[in-house]
């Protein structure tokens, strides 16, 4: 018994700049049969306006109280905690964080930093938290579907460096249970009557599972044969945001 | 009853550029002794002759014969599989690998690549290992001892690989067992009656009890306080090279 929807955006939406097959379409039913949808995203390399206007300009319409971002759950992580981390983080998105200056770090806090993930930087973040600060990391997806091949995403860092340091990061975006818990208590249902929908088995399906959502998997963006086959055995694996939206209002209350 | 020795370079004998107290003279009473001892190092960011030069300026006098590097190792395996790696590996090391064209490209052979450890290089890498290709690492160390504080080694970058690609490197130099037993067996003598010591708890002591050897651990160079209560209960650990040598010349044959 569905009663609201989280979607994932690139991989179930688009793949680089274009809307999949039917993308639009779907939204539309979901829309018109009252679901209640909200977007979940990890994406950390863009700021939160870049990907409304992104999501604009591919003509979907998602409003900004419906788009639960990782970085906006690491921004509220941090300020409830009181901590002033260190960043490894995109450019792009440092608008979106205070900056402190070295002598008051008590944290680290990495995102995706595509090119800044340097030697140099790693090796700063490495020694902070082989010190003994805490490493928050905006998400652990391993890697995410670019037009011209997959690429590393911000988990094997995180990886790295807890290896390295002999420590376990704080996750704050997916598949942390207290992410999806957060986006499902807004749809207004429990968890157990809302489902994720994600091309990323860890992040998105598995993560929703255990936080007690359903978990939708579809077969487009980062999807790889045989990605069903390490999954919770209770998800659910469709071909791709068409047929998981067909699945959803066949199964809605 | 030990035979023979096999010492760990960086953090036995020296720090940085300095040897550390009592080390020459160490090595002086094995000499005099008569304990063959082999010279075993994961170091990949120096060419053979830079380190063979580095230990000559600090006045230790190791020869060609005694030294086992990891990037001897890698390239004697390549050699003997006939594979063609892309290589992520440090500059100066490029003269003792051949490189090979891309469209030759059969496996992954990383080295400690330092600031070439590029977001660039990583993904490049993890495409082709994610594609099927092995992945060889000349080492697994989690970090080394710098002058100015500890900094991320080869280990963390192949842990970040693996766990992108979902797949597990063959290691090339310690912890590799078939490491320990060609320096080993070149001492003459049963990997039983040789001892390996080393700063690095897993890769000096815990791969060479692994491999048969007995494991020294010296609270030097990387060593942290802790260390030794995170190895194999079989290891002895003792404060430094002198002490190790002492311990060595009590319980040989």
């Amino acid at each position: 018994m569905i009663e609201g929807v989280l979607l994932d955006l690139s991989g179930v939406l688009y793949v680089g700049d274009g809307p999949l097959a039917g993308a639009h379409e779907a939204i539309r039913r979901l829309i018109d049969a009252g679901v209640p949808m909200r977007f979940v995203t990890n994406t950390t390399r863009s700021p939160r306006a870049a990907i409304l206007n992104k999501l604009a300009r591919m003509r979907f319409s998602v409003s900004d109280e419906t788009l639960f971002t990782a970085p906006q759950a690491a921004a509220a992580y941090v300020e409830k905690s009181g901590l002033h981390p260190y960043l490894l983080i995109h450019p792009d998105l440092r608008g979106e964080f205070r900056a402190h200056p070295p002598e008051v770090w008590d944290a680290v806090l990495i995102g995706d930093a595509g090119a800044e993930f340097t030697y140099g930087n790693l090796n700063a973040a490495f020694r902070l938290v082989f010190d003994g600060m805490p490493l928050l990391a905006m998400g652990y997806n391993k890697y995410f579907k670019e037009a011209d091949g997959h690429s590393l995403d911000i988990g094997p860092f995180v990886a790295a460096l807890e290896f390295a340091a002999g420590t376990r990061a704080k996750v704050l975006g997916k598949p942390a249970a207290e992410f999806f818990e957060a986006a499902a208590a807004s749809l207004g249902c429990k968890p157990e009557h809302a489902v994720m929908i994600g091309d990323d088995a860890e992040a998105d399906v598995d993560g929703a599972i255990d936080a007690g959502l359903q978990g939708l998997l579809v077969r487009t963006g980062k999807y790889r044969k045989g990605d069903e086959d390490r999954i919770d055995p209770g998800a659910i694996t469709v071909a791709d945001i068409v047929a998981a939206v067909e699945w959803i209002l066949t199964n809605r209350a």
